[in-house]
């Protein structure tokens, strides 16, 4: 189950005693091109959600709120236009600024892997916390596009309620070439 | 020194023996925005050369050829077309086709980290290789845009001479909402 944590330690295999830290994980229906159960890296080891993204799924499904914990998700993230849109190779940096001779002087940078695509059990986790066993399937559709990130961490480190988040472009041939 | 390989056979650090196998690294001149020496997950395992992209640096440079073996490449790639502009997150599917049921019945399969953006270090090399000290700073420029993708390791397994390569794309929202 999913609460509110004062800070988040993460290491480079994610966020010790969570659910998705670790090396590895085995391929689901989120890898249908892979037979299912077979060992890959763990590119899922923090999830993130934008906060207006959220609003707007809740706003699609008629819900007051829709709660982060509702959806396991690690980090809820303010003021990130497009959050789900973030390109994959994009870092966050958080806590910290550009110090003395321009270097990040924060704590955890995370790589951002994949869009988090709806499924359904978070519509099931949904549909349960509101009550509404419809909304399993209409999460699915109206999270289209709006469903957060997972990411890996880049450089461990902390992660606390409040720090600002510095985002750095992925590194590709068409702009820094 | 980078000579020729049979079969690479890759675990989730990448090839066990190579130089850039394992789970971490420090960062350095690649990443200015982090203080030197600070540890970051590896995303530099294996590099690869696009077969035409080294064709069309070595052209640029007046050079008959441009072996991988000078840019300690640990693959070289035939038949995809601006290799180097392969989007972070794309995965690379080495020696198989879709099985029964449409599931990758192949070996290892690698996920693009980013692009491997030209240094003065693989200059050297050409310099050195080729007997000629001014290619140094001129490789970095002839090779701008065109030097080839670091990637990770996805899914553990073999890479041989002449596999075929499925290519598949990234997950983000756009694509798969």
């Amino acid at each position: 189950m999913t609460t509110r944590a004062a800070t988040l330690v993460c290491d480079l295999l994610g966020i010790p005693g969570d659910l998705h830290h670790g090396p590895s994980r085995r391929a689901g229906a989120r890898e249908p091109w892979l037979p299912r159960g077979t060992v890959i890296r763990n590119d899922r080891q923090i999830s993130a959600l934008g906060l207006d993204e959220l609003a707007e799924i809740a706003g699609r499904l008629g819900l007051p709120a829709l709660e982060p914990e509702w959806l396991g998700g690690n980090l809820l993230i303010d003021g990130i236009a497009d959050f789900s849109r973030l390109a994959p190779g994009s870092r966050l940096a958080f806590g910290g600024n550009w110090g003395g001779k321009g270097r990040f002087d924060g704590g955890a940078v995370l790589c951002v892997e994949a869009y988090n695509a709806p499924c359904r059990q978070a519509g099931r986790a949904v549909a349960a916390m509101a009550s509404d066993a419809a909304l399993e399937f209409a999460f699915v559709k109206a999270a289209a596009g709006l469903r957060g990130l997972v990411l890996s961490v880049d450089r461990a480190g902390r992660v606390a309620p409040g720090d600002a988040v510095i985002v750095l472009p992925p590194v590709t041939a068409g702009q820094r070439a």
